[in-house]
């Protein structure tokens, strides 16, 4: 276990850079499929440093950087996501965004930040090294169709075994490692749905067909989709977040638009919803005798952590000795969408979870909120966390 | 006019008849497609006198008598209903039913009494009379399918040119009469609805198909084709009488059964109930993924009174100068069903009303009332008010 | 009837001069509540006249003409509206409309210019007339509150005895007259009504309240309104003609708009959806813990025919011999609503109809569709049949 | 560990003691609150044996069995239940239930056998045991309230520091022992609402307040409690099991009863469920004007199993070197509710899963099924594993 012992004492070293690197990326957010200047700097990064860095690989701006250790061994892939949102940043921090509405807002800048340093202590310890590592700079994780996806198009994973990722989230303190085996984030669908009925005078509703009082029978009956057809011990949720009806109060309308949000925690939720939305909207069609123009697209599947390589995150960090590392515990399932679902659909692998709840903070902000921030002791913690895991893993035999 | 001066001097004299004989109807009653001695007693009536008499008419009880003219002209039926109805009845009357728990609470009694007396007159007078009257007396109006359709079916009223009928209501003093032009009595059809899905255990919503939640929403949608569908100057009806869906608390239920009585006012309304209905159904079967077993009947159809002979009869009443019949005014629209309309889509006519609330009633029981009752100087305003639009009638040149 | 015969014969003469006002009228339509320069025109046109003008009566430019008989009597009004609708006119005539995006597609020009002649002739003929003759040029009749409200507030019936108008239709050749008796037009009631919820993420629904939901669940909770609680034999329309929900569709809707239209046939109806209506509303911020905002106004109330003056129109148009009036017939009801309705709460009267389908169409465009358009000689028609009554009437004994 | 090695042996030898035991009272089930002979039977067998026994503790035939070891230390409670399901066996077996239409089919046969004679072990070593270990035979597992609760009460667990508990499930071949951690199973109430309305004849629900509307719109609007109101990552079911309107086709329903059955996986979904529950039946008391009659009992709570206990009987089994326990790992949530979580609210514990798949079958029938059979092989396992925890947990300094 040299390796490992060498590895934490640079990464103690660097953590100084780490916080840099991030501070950095905070003050100059891109917006994802839009990040330029951060895929730039982190290529620059890598320049003259012994490593294969592929650029733009897949849909945008993704970086790939293959760390080849002396001995022969398995590959294993680490990812980090670096894109933020059009969030307007009211954090009170010295490194606030410069970018006015575009905000590192979901802690990616922590995620690349530690990611780098990382990468660059593994490929100068390569030599003592078992196996390959490649790091994984995904761009547009935050935008359906992200760019996970055609990283994994683009073949990145066709030699790999194994995949890890990790992301803060406010929930405990900065040493605190959640993880999650099996279904651990919701997968997505989108829905776009016209209702073409037809209008009429308001007093004569016999000679119209009430587009309005269809869309409405269609939205009471998708509530029975989650409350009946869902197994309750899964999760779904089918939410109407616009119903675009807009008319005068004395013409009957002939035509409404609704769209809408699907999440669901696993296959079998995502294909029973599939199915019986399409049900209820031929059922509407042929009830009022309406038109339906349907769009319907799945953005991002559920994601699955593998049960074994879970537990092996789990056991790895309870038994490394190291202070940074101060609990490692289950963390219950998440609600949002990510897709680091697609590389788990490709290979085994976890992603798993580092507290960064702000010192002194009782009830942090969340992801995605306008004053979202991090305690900044939690990147460390992600590059100790991930760097034993690595090491345990290609030093494991089989 | 002499032979309507001689009718009226007759129905005037022998009005203790007509009340003898509504009596004894009204002490005798019986039920619909039942009623053999009520039938028996009217051939009866009619046995030795100058008239052609044909019993068993139709598809029970019915008796058609022809009343041949002297002189040739037109042929004119005239018809009152004899069934009465499964009600226990509880108005205090001398001549109370004596067949427990059957009564005749309509007052078909009064409608067979008046027509028997005038048919005799006017077959006394009929070497006076030019044209030929049919006295058609119907079995089981009460209960579908009814005795006109089958009457009308029979031929009897293949020669005939027009038909009037009468009906007693307690609304307004006897001497009034009221008339309706056009569409005067709803039609009615009859449905159940079998739904099948599939049962469960209570705790697991997703491994059945719950019978109970797509029967609710489909009552829930069969309220928009009165609201949206049916012109609102027109009157539908869709009532689910039952919903038989009993069950154990945490079993999903695997069927239910509806059963439920639909009106219109016309045939327009009728077919779009009917358009709407069978559409909803095939609605909810793709909705909810269920299959449906729809038993649909039409029993009676909209009675429509030909304009210009209710207009004739309106006419010919506010005309007469005759002290029995002291008002002749519009009634609004009726919304029960009654099978007269058969009838009327074979040969124009007019169906009108006979006041008869008994004296001294501010808030008189209504027809099918276990206390309904009439006033008796209402038969012989009938017994008039029909000879008179009779003669009047064939009397006309055209 | 000296009277009559003398204005039948004016009338006729001067069946040019009306034409040449309708034309003038068609082409210079003014909205609503704007009608500045037909009030200019009307008001010219009686100038240095023998009769008692006054202008700007009620809520806009109302005009009362008040001509007063040489023997006393009672006291007729007759009424014509003559605003124009927000249309931008279609109909291929050489008097086209001038005012781009606004149209006489009511027909109140020929209206107008009916009454503007007739007055004129009774003026005339005043020495030979009993009783008087208020004139009513009625603005604003197509936009609640509309015109005739005010003017029976500012007491313009207050002495008057009977009120008539009529409104053209094209519901047969020139030389029909229809008439109805009762409830003749709906009345009518405007609700807007927000919903207050609390928004949310699309993932989420737990946290948040769904407005979309609530509403929808209303729209079909209010469907029962009309299917269950309204009189079948009665009129009643509850249209939601706008549901503005639109917003992103991952992110639950806060709060909603409804608005709408409420159609009774009379004051039981109306009287009805009233309370249920509120019923509802107050059902569903219980079912869903939503705040909901109401505002529901009653604007015309539903227009009732006295039956007497009804059946006085009819028999006194059956019975002149006038080759323009050609058939005297009942119409059906009307759907929409309109505010001679408030004329005819304050006194009784009858509003009737003016056959103008234009020569030679089958299926002549209805009033408010752009191409629009009458048969003039049904303008003869609308001042010879409401002189006819107007002479009938005041020549009446009580 | 000398004790625990003492008892696998003892355990082992004592193999077909369980089996005829399990034999004897499959042959001989009982229902729920009626278990006078199985009760009698247990008490037997402790009779002239050295521990202390307490006969119909709680609400029915409850047994409790103290076993006090040599040395000081912690109480632990272990528990079994032993009542038999109104079903009539279908299984194929020797020792088929002699009692017609009763049959253990939830396996509590076997949960009571592997406990005796585990108990008669413990009592034999008591000389070598830390502490001192409760017996609870529990009767009514089945039918709420269940005798859990009142064993509560009746202050068994008054002194006990901890308890577990086990189920055997066909869910894997004998050897194998699930786990879960936090909440396991549903928790569960009932509910019976009668809605009166008031009833009418089918022509004219305006005269009439239809309870099958009113009802029909409750299922449906009760659906959204389960779509928007429960945190979807929470199981949460509200089935309608009972929908009691069955009536006449032609007359309005003046009330209807539903009852059904709720499901929730933990306290604050049980909570959520209660509150919205609630307001829907208020909530269409206000939309339809009726007037609801509700009960709403909880029966059993959700299962909670103490994450450290749960830890500990997970590690201690994992450790054991016993060939017998094959593979101890994960088991799902569970959709059905047992009331050992009344214990669970007293006092921290685990109730996990013994495997039970009758070799050769692949797909087996489930607890519940009239043929449901289980590997006796899984008794042992029971034994041995509620054993090793036992040993482990008493064996405990803290």
């Amino acid at each position: 276990m040299f390796l490992k012992e060498q590895l934490m004492k640079m990464l103690e070293e660097r953590e100084d850079e780490m916080i840099e690197i991030r501070r950095h990326l905070h003050e100059n957010p891109e917006l994802s499929f839009e990040e330029d200047k951060t895929a730039e700097y982190i290529a620059e990064f890598y320049k003259d440093k012994d490593v294969e860095v592929e650029t733009e690989v897949g849909n945008g701006h993704g970086i790939v950087v293959t760390i080849k250790g002396a001995k022969q061994g398995k590959t294993l892939a680490l990812r980090a996501d670096f894109d933020a949102l059009p969030i307007t940043e009211e954090a009170d921090v010295p490194f606030k965004s410069k970018n006015e509405g575009v905000m590192h807002a979901c802690g990616h800048d922590a995620h690349t930040a530690y990611l780098m340093v990382l990468a660059d202590c593994l490929a100068e310890l390569k030599n003592d090294m078992q196996g390959t590592v490649k790091i994984i700079h995904q761009h547009a994780e935050e935008v359906p169709p992200g760019g996970a996806k055609s990283i994994v198009e683009a073949g990145a994973l066709d030699d790999v075994d194994a995949i890890f990722g990790i992301h803060v989230l406010p929930m405990g303190p900065a040493g605190t490692v959640g993880y999650h085996s099996g279904y651990s984030f919701n997968g997505r669908a989108y829905f776009k749905l016209k209702i073409q009925a037809s209008g009429g005078h308001g007093s004569s509703p016999h000679k119209a067909n009430d587009a309005i009082v269809a869309g409405s029978y269609f939205v009471t009956a998708v509530q029975s989709i989650v409350s009946r057809r869902v197994n309750p011990l899964n999760a779904g949720v089918v939410t109407v977040g616009s119903f675009d009806g807009k008319g005068t109060f004395n013409v009957i309308k002939d035509s409404i638009e609704l769209e809408g949000d699907i999440r669901f925690s696993n296959d079998e939720t995502k294909e029973v919803i599939d199915k019986e939305f399409h049900r209820v909207v031929r059922g509407v069609e042929e009830l009022f005798g309406v038109t339906c123009e349907l769009t319907y697209e799945h953005d991002y599947p559920p994601l699955y952590n593998d049960p074994e390589l879970t537990t092996f995150v789990a056991d790895t960090l309870k038994e490394v000795e190291d202070e940074d590392i101060k609990e490692v515990k289950e963390f219950p399932k998440m609600a949002p969408s990510d897709d680091f679902a697609y590389f788990l659909e490709k290979v085994p692998g976890s992603y798993f979870y580092i507290a960064c709840t702000p010192k002194g903070m009782e009830e942090p902000y969340f992801n995605h909120h306008p004053k979202f921030d991090i305690d900044e002791d939690a990147i460390l913690v992600a590059a100790k966390s991930v760097g034993h895991v690595a090491c345990s893993y290609l030093a494991m035999d089989k």
